[in-house]
């Protein structure tokens, strides 16, 4: 409106509008104090101190949505591959973790949004330890999060009690900080790392602080024929009855499910993120995607911890859930180009329960991810939707807003020092294998 | 040796060896008159005025080899997704390549050309027609290829021999032109798309030219079943019984094998180009690699057409490679690492039946791709031969070398006019709109 307002505007550029009449929009966009004001076709008028950015030679996108990650253990990321889970995790992921600092916590974050931020996610979700630090990145970096203190319950009941405490804690000092760009769930672990009371007892915090509910759920076929040995249910049911669905969900994996539950998940509106890279990698099967979104389920996509994927790129996570569906179903119209641009964008902000962010429309917020489509594997200038989701990478991110603050400039972060934070997370990993 | 002779090194860098028993190297190399004559930890004398690379930063790879496409279908990229096969093929791609002059096969590979070096990949092998504009592209670009006339017998008698004719001419025309960087071989389209005289035809020219035999082969279950339907036979006894295993042989994407073809192909020595990215896309199922692999026989990648994949990013093929027969099979061990990168590069070489590229070893070509590891997703220093099968992208790649001769130095094209390829692209895409 007038100068006192933080205006700007992009010019003749190409927005992903994803309608199912019109996926794309030439035109121009208005952003005001992190708002987007106005976008179509017609030039808006451009008063003589707004800031104006050439839309030419970029696709604009909106920020994408990774729903379900753990940022730190980017500092693991290459340190064991191609073994079989249990051993993986037993020896290799456990005891390094075990060995995390604090300040482990924070590099290994710091790692991720540098990534995350550079690809062009505006948003992740985080399960991890210490979050605190993880929330102290996401305010300096200045990009949007979920975050939570992820517990597992196989321990004393005293330490139960200390972990739930700093879970709720955390979850209701962090809710709506760093100028509401941090939201928070409660997150016990999974079904077979937290005893049912214990699950019972995040639920009932939930309701408590108003906040959804986030855990891993079927991940491996072996974790669905524990729940039933364990507790006669397979884990949809079982969180059912533990209330879990009362309350606004979110669950990871859920790559094993049948007909029923599937039905469950859609009547209780739970969604689901989808992790394919992870689930390819640790050779934890082909999740029932296509069957759930046509169950009306909303599916989004996360890229899990950088240690089983083993990159942050969401592009690639589209392009997965994209092509595997298709190739096991044996239908080559399962998950569509625009299908998954959704997952990677609108469907993960409804998934992380963000009503301002994952699409471009007056009203929501300004946080874009724009693509530079002057190379050779975007052309020709067919469908820019296809070359997104078939062609592109994280690395074809030239620019990135969050809040309608620019925070990646010609590739390049404006908020974070990337040499210190590759110096930093070295040392770190150094470090733990030295301790 | 001398001044005379054209030598340059690259001091301190990491070199992917691929030994089993030490999959990297940190050292030197030495590269005279396009080959490598030393490659160790000791550091060579260097005589003043020798080009020295400061491999500092610098992950070393041989350049990657993409052992299946049609490079001019870059101009029909997104032109048609998501579609089922015979209305893709039917109604968006046949039309289209009806239209195709001779000037949309130059542009159109000399686009994917352009990708593909920047990308790291320095060998292609490309079944098209009008081969002698693909070559020409070759020529100028400095790349290496395998080229072929790919010919489908479905016409007259008068046309079949025309293009027989056609090909053979291409293939002792073009076999070793270009500094010896252009290769060919006799390829019939496909068993469905040529009658078994056809093949024996070719078979025969095989023979006479002393060149091997390409062809596609089992892509979708629906091919395998009209083989039977039409010969009494599986494709693979089919191609067998037509003699085409008398020669060195390759076989396009192979999807779709039983216990006891595997066991013929390994017994006939027959490599394979798997094509991952394009199975999955065109919804044709998922190939028994690792079936293949432990019965002995060599698994390249392919990208297939950029139609059907919808880039040339030989990384993506790497890592699906690595993930989806993991996922599938169920075993987080099949394709490790390393064996995806042996694919993408010495079996590439081997399955082209080249023996001087693939590896890094002295007396090999000096085929070189270096990819960038100061980036957040090639941290920490942990194994490299993982973060690039893993983590790594096209766009991670700064320099290539092709017969010892630079083609790509920081990202850009010494060959190639960029601008020029990508503006003549779209110009002949919207002229084959307009046709």
């Amino acid at each position: 409106m007038n100068n006192t307002s933080n205006k700007w505007v992009i010019k003749n550029g190409m927005f992903a509008v994803m309608s199912e009449e019109k996926s794309m929009l030439f035109g121009h966009m208005v952003i005001e104090d992190g708002w987007i004001t106005y976008l179509g076709e017609e030039e808006p008028v451009i008063e003589e101190d707004t800031t104006v950015v050439d839309g030419n030679h970029l696709f604009f996108i909106p920020g994408l949505v990774n729903s379900h990650g753990h940022a730190a253990m980017s500092l693991l990321r290459g340190y064991g591959d191609d073994l079989a889970l249990q051993v993986w995790l037993q020896e290799k992921m456990w005891p390094m973790e075990a060995k995390f600092t604090s300040d482990d916590v924070y590099w290994g974050t710091a790692l991720s949004v540098l990534e995350m931020l550079k690809g062009g996610t505006t948003t992740f979700l985080d399960m991890y330890d210490r979050s605190e630090r993880v929330a102290e990145v996401v305010e300096q970096s200045g990009m949007r999060a979920v975050l939570m203190r992820g517990v597992i319950g196989l321990c004393s009941e005293e330490e139960q009690k200390q972990k739930l405490k700093q879970s709720i804690d955390f979850a209701r000092d962090w809710h709506g900080q760093a100028n509401g760009r941090i939201t928070t769930m409660m997150s016990p672990h999974a079904p077979y790392t937290c005893p049912p009371a214990y699950i019972e007892q995040f639920v009932q915090a939930a309701h408590d602080l108003d906040l959804p509910l986030h855990t891993h759920m079927s991940e491996t076929l072996a974790e669905v024929q524990l729940n039933v040995t364990d507790y006669g249910l397979r884990p949809v049911a079982h969180l059912e009855k533990l209330g879990f669905f009362t309350r606004p969900a979110l669950l990871a994996h859920a790559v094993h499910l049948n007909d029923e539950e599937i039905e469950v998940l859609a009547e209780n509106k739970v969604a689901i993120s989808h992790n394919p890279g992870s689930n390819l990698k640790l050779a934890s099967g082909v999740a029932r995607v296509p069957d759930l979104l046509r169950a009306g389920v909303v599916v989004s996509l996360g890229t899990d911890g950088p240690a089983s994927n083993n990159n942050l790129d969401m592009f690639e996570e589209m392009r997965l859930a994209a092509l595997i569906h298709k190739g096991v179903s044996g239908d080559p119209t399962a998950v569509p180009a625009l299908e998954a641009l959704k997952m990677g964008t609108e469907y993960g902000a409804r998934s992380v329960f963000l009503n301002d962010v994952g699409t471009f429309a007056v009203g929501m917020k300004a946080d874009i991810t724009a693509l530079n489509v002057d190379q050779p594997h975007f052309l020709p200038r067919t469908d820019f939707i296809s070359h997104t989701i078939y062609s592109a990478s994280a690395k074809d991110v030239l620019h990135v807003w969050v809040d309608g603050k620019q925070l990646i400039k010609d590739g390049i972060s404006l908020t974070l020092d990337e040499e210190k934070i590759r110096h930093e997370a070295q040392s770190a990993f150094e470090g733990l294998l030295k301790r």
